[in-house]
């Protein structure tokens, strides 16, 4: 049987999504958790591989298992398991074709900016830090620039494993509420660093350091050394991953 | 000189504002880094002492000293030597009557719930937690017994040390955003727990178990045994402290 999960986690106190050895991480942390009640070994494919100190609202895995336990086992059980800072929020039988990366048609992240010449307190590692004041005209013009099918090189850690650096990003907003910056991209994908290293690219526009028509000049070069410096994972949100109707998910209304 | 400052803080990792010999708490770590600034030994005073995992947004303290500094050291400088999860946000040179806590005109809170099934993960130690369904509009209805000026006995503390529990509540406002209710609340000062408490028995109404006039009785009968158990300090925040304008003070616009 194959075993859908959404999942949210705080990711500050995690060496990311992936499973290592000598390192926390989440996601062996959920497979010890879902292991215990499984009781049997469980492995978790997860829809994106978060970095250190990303966090997720709702990260979608898979995970097969011949136990028959009743949904709320997958939830609540494992729940009370869980350290606090990870949280399953929904369980839910799927086909064995699906595949919670490979059946994924988006992903939307959202980057938290705090644009203030004092750096963050009450929301330390939840948020990222600007302190230079930043013109969000003059982003959302350069943002416009990267909206479409795109080689995204340009914005691509030199660790990243994708087999292409072609990306289609659908939607780049960024909304202002008082000193805090939202950042809403939704794509097929992201590569490696690709949010962060977008964020730190409008950020230079922003401030004035670039016009918005650098950015073009940006993904055009294709060269990561054009790019601005990759900004800090802290406000770094998975916030939702899409599916086909037809696998019948219980996911949060789309943010 | 008297100095005020605005601060902010993640109470999670605190047993509260107040000073305490053998506890870490916000106080002591405040007064440590101003001392190294200052050069000499310094106390400061509270507008609000917080609770054991409080937090704030905009606190406000005041100390004296005879140390002249660029007012950009009383926040640059000691918020390098503050841990992250307290920030100075200004400084503000104030005359020697200015008192944070008894020139304050009003306190504002805002109490963040989650209501959904599952315990909170992302958000852990930041937000309370509700996993049943609220009516928000019964308990808006409930929420207006309190307005006024009324003698809060019964959401008191056992431990509060206020000379008169009478309090006028100038705010309640109850806001929902998915599957989060915030409270706000102003009054010229709270009881110890007395948010807290409140926002207890408006889930109490929230969920079916008493009428909204069932608050009105509790509020006349002055008896704390009689309300809800004490909600959880985690979705509590100090989010401003209200002063004259002929003070200066260089505060945030009122939420």
């Amino acid at each position: 049987m194959r075993i859908a999960l959404g999942i949210e986690y705080d990711g500050s106190a995690y060496c990311g999504w992936q499973s290592q050895p000598d390192a926390r991480n989440l996601q062996d942390t959920l497979q010890a958790a879902l292991s215990v009640i499984a009781d049997q070994p469980i492995s978790v494919i997860a829809a994106g591989r978060t970095d250190t100190g990303v966090h997720a609202l709702e990260q979608v895995v898979h995970f097969d298992t011949d136990t028959d336990r009743p949904l709320t086992a997958w939830v609540r059980g494992v729940n009370a398991l869980l350290p606090p800072d990870i949280a399953v929020l929904w369980a839910h039988i799927v086909p064995a074709e699906f595949h919670a990366r490979f059946s994924a048609h988006s992903r939307s992240y959202q980057y938290i900016l705090l644009n203030r010449p004092t750096r963050p307190g009450a929301h330390h590692g939840k948020i990222g830090w600007f302190h230079a004041p930043l013109d969000t005209d003059v982003m959302r013009a350069a943002a416009r620039y990267l909206i479409g099918t795109h080689d995204f090189s340009a914005f691509r850690s030199s660790e990243c494993q994708a087999k292409t650096p072609v990306r289609h990003l659908q939607r780049l907003d960024i909304e202002q509420r008082g000193d805090i910056l939202f950042f809403d991209l939704t794509a097929d994908a992201f590569l490696h660093h690709m949010v962060r290293n977008i964020v730190g690219c409008l950020v230079y526009v922003g401030k004035g350091k670039h016009s918005p028509e650098w950015i073009k000049e940006v993904l055009e070069n294709r060269d990561r050394k054009c790019a601005a410096p990759t900004f800090a994972p802290d406000g770094l949100y998975l916030r939702r991953v899409g599916y086909d109707g037809k696998w019948g998910l219980p996911q949060f209304p789309s943010p």
